[in-house]
């Protein structure tokens, strides 16, 4: 069987997904809701809908339906840079010279480089048939504002993105791109809005966070007819949407009779490894299935590995309502010389609660081993990875080795989620020897976990 | 028919190419040979292999076979990041609401970001099985110094790479993704070969011109043990592992019907374009069909519709096989304004004869135009092209509006060559307005024309 296995799996355009996969309607134990910052009642759908759109609310909170069908107009999108390939990695296995079968699943064959192109097509789509004019939303790196600006310019909405300051001033490609797709791309913290004068008040010559911009969008959000906020990850629909990619790779796997042993992704927000690990958990909770789960995160930002489970902030200006994770504090911020993404100081809540039942392993890497899995892979797979996605590839090739040294022949997949193309500053360090590893101490952890509210 | 063809269509692995096409079989007046430039007669096999490897030099001399078995190290590593896409662009027709049926070939999802790895991996394997240490090149903005140096990390071969000098303070990223593979990158003009140091006596201070590299290039091969000398463009050779393009393509429009009307690629040295059209022109050539073929090219580097027809120099040192081509003179170098590659100053013997025959037209287009074709293209077709291939983009919709006023169903092909990632400077320019046009005066040309050699 192995040797009829193609290097590329593509499925056919009638072999795509029709519907996403909700894995919460697998859960025993559901997600925590959602809470209201002021009064710590779950939201209602109706408060939900002054942010959100109203289809993406009703997602968000459906815990129930295992299938929801994928609008006409998405499916239609997505056979522009969809099927993505699920690739077996022949070049990686033989330069490891591993009894392992390794299997990694590729987004990053899209302008904007990475899977984030799942939801925000998705999210672009709904806003559009509310009749909004358009959307806001925050970026970190940059890859979730490149896919909203793309969606948004394809459906014809307006799209603001407030960028984390020291982005937008390190990756001004990054601007460009958006631009290119008729974004409106602001620095955060701003003059703009309420909450960014106050940051700003509060903390002079900042370069920004995450948390920051979110607070700036949703702010936007709210006081302007005609928008709503978006976000690239951590919520239950962002993991919805992204599940096209795990319904992709099981069907693919499914066809060529391949059952994966071990399903590795990286987890910053948590929407990637969600969407991959979604129809295979299904299986699992439903006793049918006996796989091995792995979210890798950095070892700087160690929301899982280091973090306490329970309701936070998802933002620095405490706007947003409160999200049930595991999470170092809203007000935590990585050290400076971490790169590339995955730093969120919280996890989706439906991965948390996954995590938190023993059901999903979890483990941190350092960035130095994470860059030297990252130029090892792409020396022997033609693909640069993103730094992110290169967090996978350390655990990969780490349990490929293990199998090497056992002679077991397991079946490895995992989520290799964009190209390192607009990372190549963090490549230049590795290269040059400059590129340091981090690690929080319990005392810088311990002032995170004071920030989280008493619930 | 129509309605069954997707969006995407996909070669399964053993559909794809066995064998290149070489189209110089089916020319009744073949492509005029390489001469030595000091006795101006036709080089030899034996003096060409003191500067190239030997199968290569078999393929560049061989007028004769039209097909040439692929090597399966070469079919096998072609199976990492191909087939590649044949897309029906279903969202660009309908946003131009053109009666017109558009395809492209996408040539960039892999990490070197175009068409140049198919030519660069088959180098490599060459040099790899005449037992070398490593090969020479040139680059100007990277694209072909970043194929090479991911093939050469593939078979591990040294790999050195003269980078035109401004690009190389540009393109630091570009640089990078070549040091992950391995490659030693020197910006040229260089005090390390003797070639270099006699240009920089004769220009201090001058930016580098890709005709400074070749020359830097070939003689670190000619002196040093174990090295050649590859190119990316230009030569037989080159346009034959392209071909790779043109045959997938015509197998996947063969396998569903489709005649194309138009052919339009973009055209620098040619090989792109060359491989796009070589087996629809065979077809052609022998009276079996009846194509259209445009090359297009840019109005600020024109040597197809404002060059000469004659044998000239192939770099600026003058240390190579003079070539018969359409030509500005080995001295033009493009103004300053002009954004992207597409600049060298001849084009591929093959296609200058074509081009002489009147099989193939030309057309030169503006980079304003480009620009504005490129961000229409990228809207809605979610692919962020590369300037080069933009040029394609630019006479496609040109066609496609042509169509609209006419009501014709044409069926247009074009060649989408690579992504614009590492261009996002020029995107920058144009979306500040700040881009500008030029067209070379005659006097200009004139200039580079009398340091054509008297043949």
């Amino acid at each position: 069987m192995s040797e009829a296995i193609p290097y590329k799996i593509y499925l056919s355009e009638d072999e795509m997904p029709k519907e996403w996969y909700n894995v919460r309607a697998d859960m025993k134990v559901k997600p925590a809701p959602l809470l209201n910052p002021a009064t710590h009642e779950p939201m209602t759908a109706e408060e939900l809908e002054g942010v959100f759109c109203k289809e993406l609310v009703k997602q968000e909170l459906d815990n129930d339906n295992r299938y929801i069908p994928i609008p006409q107009e998405i499916q239609d999108f997505y056979k522009m840079y969809r099927p993505s390939p699920l690739v077996r990695a022949y070049c990686l296995e033989k330069k490891l010279d591993t009894p392992a079968k390794i299997y990694y699943k590729f987004e990053g064959n899209n302008t904007s480089g990475s899977h984030k192109l799942n939801s925000a097509i998705a999210q672009a789509y709904y806003a559009k048939q509310q009749g909004l004019k358009g959307v806001t939303t925050e970026t970190g790196a940059g890859q979730w504002g490149t896919a909203l600006s793309m969606a948004c310019s394809y459906f014809e909405l307006d799209c603001k993105v407030f960028m984390v300051k020291c982005s937008y001033e390190q990756k001004p490609f990054r601007r460009e791109v958006m631009r290119t797709y008729g974004a409106s791309v602001t620095p955060s913290p701003s003059e703009t809005t309420e909450v960014g004068k106050k940051i700003l008040a509060a903390h002079p010559g900042t370069s920004g966070s995450l948390g920051c911009a979110i607070s700036e969008a949703v702010e936007v959000a709210t006081h302007s007819e005609g928008y709503r906020y978006v976000l690239g990850s951590v919520l239950n629909q962002v993991l919805l949407h992204q599940s096209v990619i795990g319904v992709e790779t099981k069907t693919a796997m499914d066809k060529y009779g391949i059952k994966p042993d071990l399903i590795i992704g990286c987890a910053g927000g948590g929407s990637n490894l969600g969407g991959l690990i979604s129809p295979f958990m299904g299986e699992q909770l439903r006793g049918e299935a006996d796989y091995r789960f792995i979210a890798v995160e950095p070892a700087s930002c160690p929301s899982l590995t280091r973090g306490r489970y329970g309701y936070d902030f998802c933002d620095t200006g405490m706007v947003c309502p409160l999200a049930k994770m595991y999470t170092l504090g809203s007000g935590f911020i990585p050290s400076a010389n971490h790169a590339g993404g995955l730093r969120y100081h919280g996890m989706s809540s439906v991965l948390s609660e996954l995590y938190d039942q023993g059901l999903m392993e979890a483990r941190s890497v350092g960035q130095t081993a994470v860059f030297e899995a990252a130029e090892q892979f792409a020396r022997v797979e033609g693909i640069l990875p993103a730094p992110e996605s290169s967090h996978a590839i350390r655990v990969a090739i780490d349990e490929a080795m293990k199998c090497k040294e056992t002679g077991e022949e397991k079946t490895i997949l995992f989520g290799l989620t964009g190209t390192g193309y607009f990372d190549m500053v963090a490549y230049e360090k590795f290269h040059n020897g400059e590129m340091t590893d981090y690690i929080p101490t319990d005392e810088e952890l311990a002032a995170g976990f004071a920030g989280m509210p008493q619930i």
